[in-house]
């Protein structure tokens, strides 16, 4: 019998998603990915996240759901993705005082509530979310108070919670900046070639994104070029 | 400029939430419904929460969303909708040890994940959701501290939130009997002939589920015959 934990790791196709789950393998965890079809801009993260779940020969399974409105330049092609409005300073990125148009209402909420329903119908013990409030956009649904408070409400909507066996809410990433979580996938051998950030679609990172320039700082303060990238 | 203020309404199609509706109209709001098509074992319940939607002249949405695993009787057809198990006496219901395989993990955090989605794109203040814990099936996801810690983690995880623009959770049956629900659907003139509460599909209720069970208690217990049973 397999005695493995199990874990269940929500996959963008991003550089945090993928370095999260090369973490939960070395942390023993036998993984299952999810991966969300909800209608974002372009499907070419969807495929890069397949390619590296295949890559860390983990299971994946693609969940398609439906935002039936729009309200974010995420799932909107006719709300334009903003330049970044970051202030980059030597280590830090000083946040514009407003939430970016790229915000999807409570998508972080979504992914986990379906993480959740999945975890708890294959027995799994934890899911594994590439979050992180450093070196990140400023989304509401990705600071640690969220992710305690997400953490209280599983336990409490689980027949896997009232059993006690609680499935932990795990996010490896939440105080690394962009260069640390570089340093630590190098050493998982993460295959950051396969990943993309850029929220705008196309056949090239653009470049000018919030994505873009976090990813690029994040490779440029870790002393490597970015493997993606072949301009 | 309409100022009334605007509620998310889950509606099922059951007896409880359309209940809800009307309630949520009776206080002023603005109602929007969203319907859930998550692969249940039949359609009827869908069609149902529609016509209800339509008699309350409200707008409504479906939303189409795939549990891509099983484990309920309400997703898998190979999974029998078992007997009752209810012990009732003269007022109260008294629960059997175990959470019956109707359960579906987190589906109402998966439900109220999109509700606070949408609540957050069309502003609205307030979501509606018909959960009960007294007449009730026993699972976890419809405990009060359940939705205590869904509001707090709702508050955390939204561009509202933080902006001071708190959407509320409201849970107006969680504490009402069956009978208390119908006494004040009846006041508030709730179509109950075009509700369907029976788990199984078919053309009439099976009258055997928990949810059969429950339902032709309350009606009992309010001292009124059930509209929508016709045999």
């Amino acid at each position: 019998m397999n005695k493995k934990k199990t874990a269940v790791v929500l996959l963008s196709g991003g550089l945090d998603s993928a370095t999260c789950l090369f973490w939960a393998k070395k942390q023993g965890f036998n993984c299952h990915c999810l991966i969300f079809d909800y209608g974002q801009r372009h499907k070419k993260e969807i495929q890069q996240a397949a390619k590296i779940a295949k890559t860390a020969k983990c299971k994946y399974q693609i969940v398609k759901i439906s935002f039936p409105w729009k309200g974010s330049s995420l799932l909107d092609k006719n709300i334009k993705v903003p330049m970044s409005s970051f202030k980059l300073s030597a280590s830090s990125i000083q946040h514009a005082s407003v939430i970016p148009s790229t915000y999807v209402p409570a998508r972080n909420t979504i992914f986990l509530s379906f993480a959740l329903s999945f975890a708890e119908a294959i027995k799994a013990q934890a899911i594994v979310i590439g979050a992180n409030a450093l070196d990140y956009s400023g989304y509401p649904d990705c600071r640690p108070g969220y992710f305690q408070a997400m953490q209280k409400m599983a336990n409490l909507a689980t027949k896997a919670g009232v059993e006690g066996k609680k499935i932990k809410i795990l996010t490896p990433l939440l105080h690394k900046t962009k260069a640390q979580i570089i340093r630590l996938g190098n050493s998982l051998k993460v295959p950051y070639q396969l990943t993309w950030s850029c929220y705008r679609g196309g056949t090239s990172p653009c470049g000018t994104c919030d994505s873009c320039i976090l990813r690029a700082k994040g490779f440029r303060e870790a002393g490597q070029s970015d493997p993606a990238v072949t301009r």
